[in-house]
Order: structure tokens, then C-alpha cells, then sequence
């Protein structure tokens, strides 16, 4: 809303172009975020409340993961409902919370005629944290982990599939806590891939004053995603829901990010590289493909 | 609710029982607090925008004034719905957080089939703050501005009555930031008023492990109070939504703290004592006076 975004004038908000606002303190920051989820927006009245619990943690954690933040604790907002939905949400965010080894330090419930759930999470950066608008003409894209497991296990989910490790991918995201806290030094820009690799991309290059262009073929998939869905990297670019990170490095950090992805057991992959200009491009084996009509899902 | 209280088992969450989450830090705390408000439980849907904007900042902003803290700013939850309501509660965000000199640093918006406002404001104290449950027998129960007046503002609004002072106390309440900041190296326990004077007395003291007495007589009313409701006290202290500060000191510091009520030009009242036992008792000149059945408002 723009004229919200009027209002973040202070350098701590970023414009609002970033995922969390980050205050400086002397010895690096405080970063804090804040997300909400609706019920038949971000999650189906069917889903279980223990998923939707973890989701509305994990996409809060990402976003700290983003800025190289240590999570210190989330502050809870709850509209109270049907009592056993209620426990069984609880229950879940303790689950979740447990996993992660991070406190509800408070919040607020209250009576609502419809579900809007809201967590705001603080976290730590010990270095000043990249935003996503540091790229520059290039630098190399990568991303962690892989792509388009969480939109696949959403349509097994739909279309009634069979197929857990992608609807676990889906329904209980692993923010990328430690890569991202490790990966700050040597990145220029950072951010999450919520809406989609081509979306994200798009916002990092827009907010970044440059251009990027995505090797298709570079998009790393998972074994589960190749067996269920095949080699369709464009569909798995576009589908929301990663919740990796993306980031922008010099090449010269290449062998020091492949080392840290050595050590963390987690893939780090090139996928692109920025160049002078604007926009989004995408090849495959060198040939420029046109852009699908739509890049990635725009959360409500 | 329960289940939630039994997840926040960190120090800094004071079991929830405090209004906000303190994290301290090697030279102070920060701390955090995340209030909601929804339409029709704490805002009727013909409340101006402006209003609800300045509340949902102002509530937020009073539990950082009770712990002593100074805002470094506040994100958002917010709904969207018909497009004038968000454009006027917009601007009454930026009057609000204006008037307070209070940065917007982020947040999220969202569609949602019901209006549930979210805010999370984060202060920074340069002392450990207080909290509801260091006060003893033998410490002074003090209140800070007059009580009742919100409440009688409300009662004006709801019987179409011209109270204009009184509705400006309902509907703009006036976080007691730099008292708070001020009192905190006097006081052993604060808390602010929001449920109502006897109420939030009585969560002072049981979460201190003593009993407190109020004296009727010495309930701080303002002119306009008197002028609308006489020397009803009773009414006022069971009135919500006053955001005055309550807290306990020593005796000892009687003369720092009505020094300093001078020096701010606000003023601070002692209504009561603490004492050994448990509960809450009332007396109007030395005798007693039996509690009323309802003693204050919990909101939602």
C-alpha cells in the first residue's frame, strides 16, 4: 500500500522494500520482521493447524535467515476460534519453535470473526545484513537448496497425490538459518525465495538497478521433484513456497561459497548472473526463452 | 490460554504475564510488545480510522512506557478492506507515529474476510525494566494523570452526550512515555492502566505475592470528569482504557517521585499501599468499602 510505504521514511525500514527492518547498533543489528497468514489466503481451512502454525514460524524465520540473523524469539498474534484447532495449534507452534530451538517471548490473543494470525520475529546479525538491493552488473545468482519441491507438493496435495517428502517441502519449510548467517560475508544481496525464483530474481535485479539473466537449465531440482514432475524447471521457477535463499556474489567468492556448502551439507547453486541494464532474462543451454505470463505466486 | 502460556518458558517472556517481553541486553533491554485490535471487539466499525490508528499505536506504545523503554519504532499488521477506511487509517498512522516522532519500519498487509490490526512496537531501556511483580508490603501504590476519563468519553460517545475532553481521552490516549522512562530507577513494580484502576491494581498485586489497598478518596479525577460524572470513583476506577501508569515505590521515595510529577507537569497520585496477605481491598476514608462485582474491563 503506497501510502503506508510513504510512512517508512526511516533508513530502518528500507523503504519497505525489504523483508525486515534492520536497526543498526554498534556491534551490528536487530533485525525484526513481521508476517501474517489468513485462513482461504495462505492456508485452507482443511489444512492441519500444527502446518499452519510451523508455516506462519517459517516464513518469519526465513526472512531473518535473509538478513544473516540469530533468531532471539517471536512474539505470537492470535485470534482465538474453535478450541480444539486452537490446541492443536499451540501444540504445533511448539513443535515448531522446539525445532528451531527459539522462544515465544509474548503477543496478544484475541476474539476475531475470522482467522488472521501474525508473528513478529527479532533476531541478531552480528555484521550489518545485505539487503536485496547490493548486486551489481557481474556478479553471479545463487540459490540455496532446491527449487519448486513446496509448489509440486501443493498440486500433489490438490490433485490428491501421493507424494510425502515434497508435502512435507510444502507444509514445513526449513528456514535457512545457518547458511544464511554463514553466506553474509561473502554475498552482496540477499533475500528468500518466497514467490518464486523468476519473481524474486525480478525483485532483486528491479531493487538492485541492474538486469539478471537465469540459466533454466542451472535450476537445481530435487530427486523427488524430477520423479513426480520431470524436468520441468520452468514450472518449478515459478512455483512459490521455496523459501531458500538467494544472493548476489562477486565471482571471486565463488570456492569460498562452494566450500560453505561443502561444510553445511547444503547445495548452493549458480543460476544466473547480473549484467548492465533492466529486467529479467532467461536462457536455456544459451538461447533466450520468453517469459512465462506469470513469474512466481504473489502472496496476498 | 494455556497452552500458549506453557510455551514461553524464557526469562524473557515473563511467563506472559507482563505486557511485554524484555530482552536484556548487556546495557539495558529491549523490549517488545505486539497488541491487536479488531473491529467490533475494540473498535466499532464507525469509529474514525484516524482513531482506531492512533489507538492501536497508543496501546502498544504505553506497555513500552510502563517498562520504561523509548520506541525505535513499530511494523505492522494490517488487513486490507474498502479502500477509504485504509487510506484515512494511513494517515492517521502517519498523524499518530508523527506526533510520537516514531518510525514505521515495517510489517505486512494482507486480505482478510475481517479487520484484525496488528502492531508490534520495539523500545530500547537503558535500565532493566520493571515489572508487575516487585512490589512488597509496605511500598506505596502511586497512579500517574486522572482516571476515568476514557471511559467516561466512551459512556459520552455511546449516549450521543458532548464531552469533548472526554472523548479526546477515549479516542487519543497519550502513552506516559517520558514519565515511564523517567519513573524507572524510582518505582519497584509498573504496569499501565488499561482494564481499569481496581483490576490492574489486583494483577499488580497478586503477581507480587501481596495485597494491595486503595484508598477511594485519593482516585486522581480530572475538571472534566467531575463536571460530567461528579465524584463517582467508583465508576472511574473500574473504567478501561485509561493508558496511566501504575506503580509501586517505597515510602523513601515519595519526595523523587512528586518532585518529578512537578518537573513534568503530570501529576502522580498515591491511591494506595501494599500490604502482607493477598487480593485487593478498598476503603473510602479509613472504612471499608466492599469490592464491586466487576472490576475493570478485559478486552477481548
Amino acid at each position: 500500500m503506497d501510502t503506508l510505504r510513504a510512512l517508512a521514511t526511516d533508513p530502518a525500514a528500507r523503504g519497505l522494500v525489504d523483508d525486515a527492518a534492520v536497526l543498526e547498533t554498534g556491534d551490528g543489528a536487530i533485525v525484526l520482521t513481521h508476517d501474517m497468514i489468513v485462513e482461504g489466503v495462505h492456508y485452507l481451512p482443511g489444512d492441519p493447524p500444527a502446518d499452519v502454525a510451523w508455516k506462519l514460524v517459517a516464513v518469519n524465520l526465513s526472512d531473518l535467515a535473509a538478513k544473516g540473523a540469530r533468531p532471539m524469539g517471536v512474539l505470537l498474534g492470535f485470534t482465538l476460534g474453535e478450541e480444539a484447532w486452537d490446541r492443536a495449534f499451540a501444540d504445533g507452534l511448539g513443535t515448531v519453535l522446539g525445532a528451531f530451538g527459539i522462544p515465544l517471548l509474548g503477543g496478544d490473543t484475541v476474539s476475531a470473526p475470522a482467522r488472521v494470525l501474525g508473528l513478529t520475529a527479532i533476531g541478531r546479525a552480528e555484521r550489518v545484513p545485505p539487503n536485496r538491493s547490493g548486486a551489481a552488473p557481474g556478479d553471479q545468482l545463487w540459490v540455496s537448496g532446491t527449487i519448486g519441491d513446496a509448489g509440486a507438493g501443493l498440486a500433489a496435495l490438490r490433485e490428491g497425490r501421493d507424494a510425502a517428502q515434497l508435502i512435507e517441502r510444502y507444509r514445513n519449510p526449513r528456514p535457512r538459518l545457518e547458511a544464511g548467517e554463514r553466506l553474509v560475508p561473502l554475498v552482496k544481496a540477499m533475500m528468500d525465495v518466497s514467490d518464486g525464483l523468476l519473481i524474486d530474481t525480478g525483485r532483486m535485479a528491479e531493487a538492485s538497478g541492474c538486469r539478471a539473466e537465469i540459466a533454466l537449465e542451472a535450476v537445481p531440482l530435487s530427486e523427488p521433484y524430477l520423479a513426480d514432475r520431470g524436468e520441468t524447471r520452468l514450472e518449478a521457477a515459478t512455483a512459490g513456497d521455496d523459501y531458500e535463499l538467494l544472493f548476489a556474489a562477486a565471482p571471486a567468492q565463488a570456492p569460498a561459497i562452494l566450500a560453505l556448502s561443502e561444510e553445511l551439507g547444503l547445495p548452493f547453486t549458480r543460476v544466473g548472473t547480473f549484467t548492465a541494464g533492466s529486467g529479467l532474462g532467461l536462457t536455456e543451454d544459451g538461447a533466450p526463452v520468453a517469459l512465462p505470463q506469470r513469474l512466481g505466486f504473489e502472496h496476498g
